[in-house]
């Protein structure tokens, strides 16, 4: 089934929406936001789905056309957020660019990132700085149930509950000073943006296979198509990211895990997820970055086909930059 | 005012602790939970106050004997938690033990952590493996309310609603491993015990002072005092960690700002927060750590005295630490 959030206070109210994602009803009788849904989820699954076929027949009190602005990110504000690099790809790319050595680690990387806001697929995004480096990142996500602390990768994967499709903004002149520290980012990473719907993975079919997406993600910088490119060479499945996540913490139900920019060894002929990646690939070609960061005003749009396919799986984000606004005056 | 959490439910049930910590009364019909009074913290803050005046007056109708184990932690979930690492000194010996340059940094050091747990004073802690090298990492915090992107200094110490003590517990054969990508702490950061009580800036009088407390953090090992560090020599106040972290979002109510582990100059005199910090002396002055980091059943009490004084500022944490139980067969 597919699952939505209709803007409504902090966290939204629960939608659940058609297959072809034209149609949608409330689902606020049976859980009325998306974190309840969650919380309760081997309860409200089941009448989760059956208003969920209903709607698909076409036999739904109550459905209307679903207009994305009307959206919130599906899941407004999460517990948790713990954002992988699970694209070798992407870090080799990025590794050979800088003529630094690969990250050394043990297993995959990952990071807490600001889980307090998501915002909305239409939403507008605020940045105080364009010198800030703003950029996009196009990756997929899972939304977790509970999980116990040193659970396996089939406990990681039996977790997953729903499946979808995040941009998480990056402020690269950060991303950079941040880095070298060991501490991560806080800075450098607000707040992202969220696709209008969350998938279960059996409603993904054949999209959805050994715990990673068997899809296209396309990523269009103003009328510019930035990147197509395809999710098959993620190196950990989203049930080994899980697992890491959990080695030494319980996970609650909410919890979103992500995949990292989507990147492809055949970049040539397929694009990149961001721009960070693509001025890597121009500086190792051509000796330095051509492509500059992102302009207040410009608008990014995002959105994943299951692989050969033209059925949109999670619908679009669609984003303009901003400058924020200075805050009041005390 | 002085505020706590009585164990109910994902949130706990709101409690107002009279001044010299020895009684409590519900304060539910002001504000069900810790979160839902910071959520509207201005029209909540004057009803709790007069409760709490009534209560230290011994006038509140209901009051009970404050027994700690009864307690979850103040906050017991909240949306965000960003930790810094404001004493300096710490730092200092760390990178002199281990023969590293200082971290290269352009303002304060502060990594986003598992914010959908915290431990109650008393809880019992579980870790997965002695290996990991278990430590406790004393440290003060703060609880904001909500903060614009951009904020200033000054708008950063007005948002401070609430202080208290946290015990950030750390596994550091992890940390070592994960520092090193530049990721920050997923697996060697779990969840942190907090003290009892929370406590409001204007109540803590002099031990209050330029955003940092004028107070000596207590840490006992079992039955051995570990150190009794004086937190005067912060280098950053809490007014500019708050800056920081807003610097490119807006924090929401109920954000938790860490000041990292207390640390002081006088380290031979005083003793250290954290058993990583005393094996970076031992490498120093006698050329190896000798500090054992923790094994299964041993206790670690953390407790704040204004300094000079003998006035528990927060009541203290007091937590085994076990092996946690694998997680159920599926």
């Amino acid at each position: 089934m597919k699952l939505a959030s209709r803007r409504a206070g902090r966290d939204g109210a629960l939608l659940v929406v058609s297959r072809d994602l034209m149609m949608a009803v409330a689902a606020g009788d049976i859980a009325p936001t998306m974190q309840a849904a969650l919380d309760e989820w081997d309860a409200v699954a089941p009448e989760l789905g059956k208003l969920y076929e209903r709607l698909t027949a076409g036999t739904a009190a109550g459905a209307f056309r679903l207009e994305n602005a009307s959206l919130d990110a599906p899941l407004p504000r999460a517990w948790q957020w713990l954002d992988g690099s699970a694209f070798a790809q992407h870090a080799a790319l990025m590794a050979k660019a800088f003529s630094r050595p690969p990250i050394e680690t043990d297993g995959p990387l990952m990071y807490q990132g600001m889980s307090h806001r998501f915002l909305g697929p239409e939403d507008v995004v605020a940045f105080p700085r364009e010198e800030d480096g703003i950029d996009f990142e196009g990756e997929f996500a899972v939304i977790t149930g509970d999980v116990r602390m040193g659970a396996d990768r089939k406990a990681g994967g039996a977790a997953i509950r729903l499946v979808g499709l995040v941009n998480d903004w990056s402020l690269r002149r950060l991303t950079a000073v941040e880095v070298k520290t060991g501490f991560g980012w806080v800075r450098a990473k607000p707040a992202c943006s969220a696709a209008p719907v969350l998938v279960t993975p059996d409603e993904l079919g054949a999209a959805w296979k050994d715990f990673r997406l068997q899809a296209s993600l396309e990523v269009r910088r103003g009328d510019e198509l930035f990147g197509r490119v395809p999710a098959d060479e993620m190196e950990y499945g989203f049930d080994e990211l899980v697992a890491h996540a959990a080695t030494t913490r319980d996970l609650c139900a909410g919890t979103i895990i992500g995949s990292g920019t989507v990147s492809s060894s055949r970049y040539a002929d397929v694009g990149s997820c961001c721009i960070s990646e693509r001025q890597a690939i121009e500086m190792i070609a051509k000796g330095g970055a051509r492509t500059p960061y992102l302009s207040f005003g410009e608008r990014v749009r995002m959105e994943a086909f299951a692989q050969g396919g033209t059925h949109s799986l999670f619908g679009a984000t669609h984003n303009s930059v901003v400058r924020s606004a200075p805050p009041p005056e005390r």
